[in-house]
């Protein structure tokens, strides 16, 4: 047991470490040597954890890939507004999710499949969106799958905008406008005016599952 | 004038030349002297035209802003349209737009101001659509500058997806969809009766100004 624990801290020491690690000097520029000196932990456990430069590069997606369950709303279009803005609070807020949405979008990532954060984002939207539809909570024309593409790959984007433009600051007035403005053209009126699609959603679903920002790891 | 003419010629020689180097290394990694192997040019040419790194970067970024003026169409946004598909045709065929793109959401590229480009394009974006408020072609609440940075920041994310999931060859359906979800929450009915969102407009437009794919650059 105790030594299970250790195992899952050691795995988490590294990949925080790999995070910081990639966020700095980009997928490709960054050693395994680099990673191995943050995390001040052995070659063998660093091996034993990930064998290779793509494996801890995945994990750290993955760690951020982590999707944290909305608690059920009244309307899933509310479901998946919280879940969006939750996203971007997560990585205004956490390294290891901004490490991941950086090494998503890193072009220069040769040989590591980028796809796969995508994929599993279309899933999670397009689930919501198919349930809504099931509810009567979409307009007639709304094809669930296209809708989730366009959101996620928009979210992608704008993400990017606001790290390039303000750090993050702004990221949750862009990540509300986002849905201010695709939401309607797809959701029933009289779901849409019960929406909330303020940036209040954020630090409020965050604060319901308890999340607090965190401390920059040192 | 035959000196100019050489001047003009040299400094685009080193441009694709840049533009290869830094979408194959990436920002951080590429150097000045790869740049100037790949040009073939005199180091004194290469430091004439670009004196540093971040220069050359510039430079390219600023290639790819470059948006050719779409020919007046019976809407604005129509206009506009055609200008977003356009620029998905260019990304699809030009590497010196992709390479542009890339640098403006290369996340590692330190010390280069990457807001810019989004700044340039809201404000090209903008300007159509304060346009089309102005023909009354716009929804009463649609915010020209708001729907302005919705569009920019989600056409970036929309193209990084289509090049990590498919290498560009699904941009043109993807940036049509995104116009097909986001336009009509923004625009007037009679408008969008009249509006051609296909992907179409792309090649469509391309073909109006001439533009043919540009062969790869040995």
């Amino acid at each position: 047991m105790v030594k299970q624990d250790r195992s899952v801290r050691t795995r988490q020491t590294i990949l925080s470490a790999a995070a910081r690690v990639f966020e700095e000097r980009g997928y490709q520029m960054a050693t395994i040597s680099e990673i191995l000196t943050a995390a001040g932990v052995t070659k063998g456990a660093l091996y034993f954890h990930f064998p290779s430069k793509e494996d801890l590069a995945r994990g750290v997606i993955h760690a951020q890939d982590q999707v944290l369950p909305v608690p059920a709303r009244g309307y899933k279009i509310q479901e998946l507004t919280d879940t969006v803005m939750l996203h971007a609070y997560r990585l205004q807020t956490d390294p290891m999710v901004r490490a991941g949405v950086r090494l998503s979008l890193d072009q220069q990532a040769q040989g590591l499949d980028r796809s796969g954060p995508f994929a599993y984002w279309v899933e999670v939207v397009g689930a919501l969106l198919d349930e809504a539809r099931t509810k009567g909570e979409l307009l007639p024309h709304a094809v669930p799958s296209e809708v989730a593409d366009i959101l996620v790959g928009s979210f992608a984007g704008v993400q990017a905008m606001s790290q390039a433009v303000s750090d993050y600051q702004d990221l949750l007035t862009r990540a509300s406008n986002l849905l201010r403005y695709v939401l309607p053209g797809v959701t029933a009126p009289t779901v849409l005016a019960a929406l909330d699609l303020t940036e209040n959603r954020a630090h409020a679903t965050a604060a319901e599952l308890g999340l607090t920002p965190h401390a920059p790891t040192p």
